[in-house]
């Protein structure tokens, strides 16, 4: 029997790439998709690549740089700097990309219907929901209704949206990775975008905690 | 006191240029955004340039041509041959954009969210509805219930959808273009993309008899 597909909007980050290792070891036969948006920190994309080459996925990048454009006043695509520091301070809302799920999923909904997929799967967890409300439990409950009315009687009848992380802490999903044997050193979370990660911005710092937190040797090389 | 912003998604056709005329008339300010999704009716986006011009509105078009090339399988964007007919007959379904307003509007709101518009508009009509599953007044509903969401916390507080032609016919939109004065020879509803309308695909079959029930002149040069 053919193998079902799954869907999966991946970064290259360390979530959206566990993500993926989760569902190759489901048994889904995986097709990936990584979004250009303009985002300094486009050299994730070259870890998606890496990691759909690895599970023998199919892969497309989706330009959206057209997008990017229209959504200025984050700092993951304008000439902002970079807020250093946690998350959950007040800086960090400027990493905020207004609509960014909504748009990259809606994107990954029409890709996943127009290819016969049984399911969108995406990344987002726990930690994310104080600081972007696109990444809320209500918000993709919301939006997998919505896409239930926007693709009825198109594509496979049972697709949905799957987001097995989002009530986990990303120290579990470092947990979770190590235990998929996920090749940590080949995700790429810092925003800066630099040779190495920064050590400093919002998701770096994220990054070093969760790897602490999970007791998982973390293969980073921090410039900070 | 400064107007508000209405943030409005025109492709250049008869009901979205209608849809910008009634925004102007009740006094928005106005922004229209454009999809380039290589549709081969590429020409409504001139109309839609024109018609900003022509109102006094911004304009930007939107580059989605890399998202037009994951929904294949349709007609509008693919090298299947535009059926010709009505609207209501079953060939008609071959011309599904998979999930194309919610990836519209997504990319809407976000725009609408960086600009401090206060409103999304968007032209379907109560036709639309057998035919694609995003154009039914339960898509509008869940859709801005999702956004409300998705952006809450960012961009104005008051950000609503509006649809006001969701419950008239193409023939009652011709009529209140006809009292708004909408140029309609100006507008491009095609789907073959010549020189002149084909008059005979779906869409020239639609607005042909829209003119004729509602009793309008139409100014449009057919071929056929």
């Amino acid at each position: 029997m053919e193998r079902e597909e799954a869907l999966a909007v991946v970064s290259g980050g360390l979530d959206s790439v566990t993500l993926a290792h989760l569902l190759a070891e489901e048994g889904y036969s995986l097709h990936l998709l990584s979004f250009d948006y303009g985002q300094r920190h486009g050299k994730e994309l070259e870890y998606a690549r890496r990691c759909a080459e690895r599970l023998g996925a199919s892969f497309d990048v989706v330009d959206l740089s057209g997008v990017g454009r229209l959504l200025s006043g984050s700092a993951l695509t304008d000439e902002i700097e970079v807020p250093h520091g946690r998350y959950d301070e007040e800086s960090m809302s400027v990493t905020v990309v207004p609509n960014r799920n909504a748009i990259f999923l809606s994107v990954a909904y029409g890709a996943a219907v127009a290819r016969g997929s049984v399911l969108v799967a995406a990344a987002m967890h726990a930690g994310d929901h104080p600081v972007y409300p696109d990444c809320r439990p209500e918000f993709v409950r919301s939006f997998e209704a919505m896409e239930r009315l926007a693709v009825e009687g198109l594509g496979h009848p049972g697709l949905r949206l799957y987001t097995p992380f989002i009530h986990k802490t990303k120290a579990e999903i470092v947990g979770l990775g190590a235990s998929l044997g996920v090749p940590f050193e080949e995700t790429w979370s810092c925003y800066e975008g630099g040779e190495l990660h920064c050590g400093l911005c919002g998701t770096c710092t994220e990054r070093r905690e969760a790897f602490e937190l999970a007791g998982v040797e973390d293969p980073t090389e921090y410039r900070g």
